[in-house]
């Protein structure tokens, strides 16, 4: 075997909508790219910088196609490179884990592949980097590895793994062991009774060897195995993405990996681990890895707390957030939306959001400031027949080339140097400077600088929606509207 | 005695400051102004439309001189013609009704006089004016009459009145009785027992002969009635306020009419009333007094509920407040703060303000919107070097002639029609045009129109605060920056 071997390929699954930590957490910016659980990073970079040990070769991150600017952003702010894919729609894990599988093979059948949720705090980097180089000699030998995560409460939020005996030879010594039975989500006093029993948290980390995982897909879910399989023969490279196949991934059953294959394989094996770990399903689930003052409160943002204990009190944008004699509550407060719950009712925020859907809140999916390849926007005001905007343009960036049936704009620079062409005329707008751009004329934005551009966008006229943009050119390949 | 003697002179106190229904009440927009009890009408506007019944004269209000156009506004809204004077100063209550009693005894000594708060919530508007008229011959008859209302509840919150005996002669035929006795706001087991012993609730309502309150005035508080004497001959006529002598009014002791005169004088009268009353102390009275749904939640704009009971939940702004799985709470939220409460620790939010206060937080005092004689402003986004606002300027409104040393503005039109003067040169800006203020201009605003103005305003240079305004000249007598 090659040294090349022993390089562990990670694959992170970056798809979750993760409802259940809305308002923070919405479809348009789910929770894997929000600093939730430390300041300043979110559980996805903090996932990828994890990989950065030599252990790891180059990571690839599978995505929503909706998520992809986010990905490239987050991972350039980290520094980190990695190849990216691109899921059309959502098809749960197992045939992300088959693309993964197929990527990986394409450069060596036998490269061990390590799945890996963007989702998850783990409280010991040290730890989860050990336990996968632990967890190799079985992935070597023929074994999909996941790591068992020894549980600190009857959970009910997760599914189970029963250890069976020691992995045979090399593979077993680092106290790997087979896999007896994986477990769905139990009730709570099925739980107390498994985790007597010895079971372990499945954590949703796979390690493998590609060829192994792509014979056990043949074998227990062709289906999504021909589905990956067409979808990236069908993949095309767009800028720095591969984009999979949409006919052909959206043939693939809807379907875990747990499901598909993990609860049927004879080749499953477990490594037990005991670093912290949480997988921030739920508010509450946050207040117990988050650090606390000593009433118990884990607070950020602006906050003030009068007579409260044992809260999670998160305030993300400008608002100021208070509690008033209430103990065991989350307040969680964005620019657009306020969640108040307790820590144990935090769970039913999925059913709430589900019903502000079925209402067609706004705020059930989209917040306010919208992440776009070339920078962000913000609605910061509306109006019978106006809004207006906060846009932000990196260095560089440059939107399409667009014009509007319904709305005239009033740009209004107020940091940096925006390049304006209106019409095929191209100026310099600077700071303090404006520029007005009449209903139906051809315009484009840029930032031609080396510092962001920031500028006040005052839409006039009697439609406002962003359904009301006809692009004729964009540099990042977008199409329509 | 003639037939204006039956007349009641109705002064309105309208001087709080109302923090305990924070973050809708601040002192920039107290509670009575803002529509509570019920929607699109503030406890002012219902306090001033129930005077309405010819039993009543022309009122008078008296407020703070900050609150003055605010009081100007909610009249005319109402269509209420009223005198409006204006405290330079707090002082309580006592002062207040000195000068209230001074003001109707310039036109006739015995002028009956009914002091009314201007926050409470009254359910049944017929039975409030019978209350009235049924107390005019106790305060003919000499007696500083109050209504004393029947206790739905052992409450620790109101001060009590035990009655004594029946009022001699036709002062006693509707009911009306000497005071035995009045009690400061007791503990909860004494509440109980005053109940049981007939004891009745201090509304705040007085109605007396104005010369009456004086001659009680000069034995029981000289310093008050000397200052409020004072105050009103060193008043100015400013528009169409009385505005009382600064330096006079802040003389005055600040103490309140009960400590003043009531619990002293031997004048006191009651008159039990039992029409549906509140003070909307704080956000768990209102909740006793609202409307609720079949769950008992008490709720007003966009909010969305899931699994909650016998809550109140208010969202005045655009904010979408939703609350999952709490019982029994209080949520109110407005454009840039948020208070989480339970019903029964509602009174602590006063503390929670003063702590606010304590840590220089604008929202403890100040809302985003705010009220001026010509319209509103509001800032709708802020940053390093640039503040965004939206203004809206009423038909026929002019803002001060003004200039600034630190600040650049844009504005952009986007609903009726500007006047716009920069430098001496007017020039009229309509709907999706802009105009541009150099720093250092000397400029005015006003809309020469007759439907309201908005526009937005981009401001951009090294300071944005309100105090670059430098004020040249200003039609609503404002002076200074």
């Amino acid at each position: 075997m090659s040294d090349a071997g022993d390089l562990i390929h990670p694959v992170i699954l970056c798809g979750g909508s993760g409802t259940r930590l809305w308002p923070a957490s919405r479809e348009s910016f789910p929770k894997q790219f929000i600093p939730l659980a430390e300041p300043g990073r979110s559980s996805f970079q903090a996932t990828a910088a994890r990989l950065s040990d030599a252990t790891f070769a180059r990571p690839a991150v599978i995505t929503a196609n909706d998520a992809r600017f986010l990905v490239a952003e987050q991972l350039a702010q980290g520094g980190i490179g990695a190849d990216i894919l691109l899921e059309p729609c959502r098809r749960d894990s197992a045939p992300a884990v088959a693309v993964a599988a197929l990527h990986a093979a394409a450069r060596d059948p036998q490269a061990l592949v390590l799945i890996l949720p963007a989702d998850h705090a783990i409280g010991d980097e040290a730890g989860f980097v050990a336990a996968a180089r632990a967890a190799r000699a079985g992935a070597r030998a023929g074994h999909i590895m996941t790591l068992g995560i020894a549980p600190t409460q009857p959970s009910t939020a997760y599914g189970y793994i029963q250890p069976g005996g020691a992995l045979p030879g090399e593979a077993g010594a680092s106290g790997a062991r087979a896999v007896a039975r994986f477990l769905e989500k139990p009730d709570a006093s099925r739980a107390a009774g498994l985790i007597d029993e010895g079971a372990l948290w499945n954590g949703g980390y796979f390690l493998f060897r590609a060829d192994v995982m792509l014979d056990e897909l043949e074998v227990h879910a062709p289906e999504v195995l021909a589905a990956a399989s067409a979808a990236l023969a069908t993949a095309a490279r767009d800028l720095d993405f591969v984009r999979l196949g949409a006919e052909a991934f959206g043939k693939a059953p809807q379907i875990s990996i747990d499901y598909a294959v993990m609860e049927r394989t004879e080749r499953a094996g477990v490594l037990p681990v005991s670093f912290p770990w949480s997988d921030i399903g739920t508010w509450g689930a946050l207040w117990d890895i988050a650090a606390r003052d000593a009433e118990g409160n884990a607070l950020r943002g602006r906050v003030a707390l009068r007579n409260t204990r044992n809260s999670l009190v998160h305030s993300t944008g400008e608002i100021l957030t208070t509690v008033v004699g209430l103990d065991d509550v989350v307040v969680v407060t964005t620019d657009d939306a306020v969640l108040v719950t307790s820590r144990t009712a935090a769970g039913e925020v999925k059913g709430l959001v589900e019903g502000l859907r079925r209402r067609s809140e706004p705020e059930a999916d989209a917040h306010r400031l919208m992440y776009r390849p070339w920078g962000s926007y913000q609605r910061i005001d509306i109006g019978g027949r106006f809004q207006v905007k906060r846009i932000t343009v990196k260095p560089g960036g440059r939107l399409s080339l667009q014009k509007h049936h319904h709305r005239a704009e009033h740009w209004v620079v107020v940091r940096g140097t925006a390049e304006v062409t209106v019409d095929g005329v191209v100026r310099l707008v600077h700071e303090n400077e404006a520029a007005y751009l009449p209903i139906g004329c051809v315009h484009r934005l840029a930032n031609p600088g080396k510092i962001p551009l920031e500028l006040i966008e005052v839409q006039v006229g009697s439609y406002t929606g962003e359904d009301d943009i006809i692009r004729i050119e964009d540099v990042y390949g977008r199409e329509g509207a």
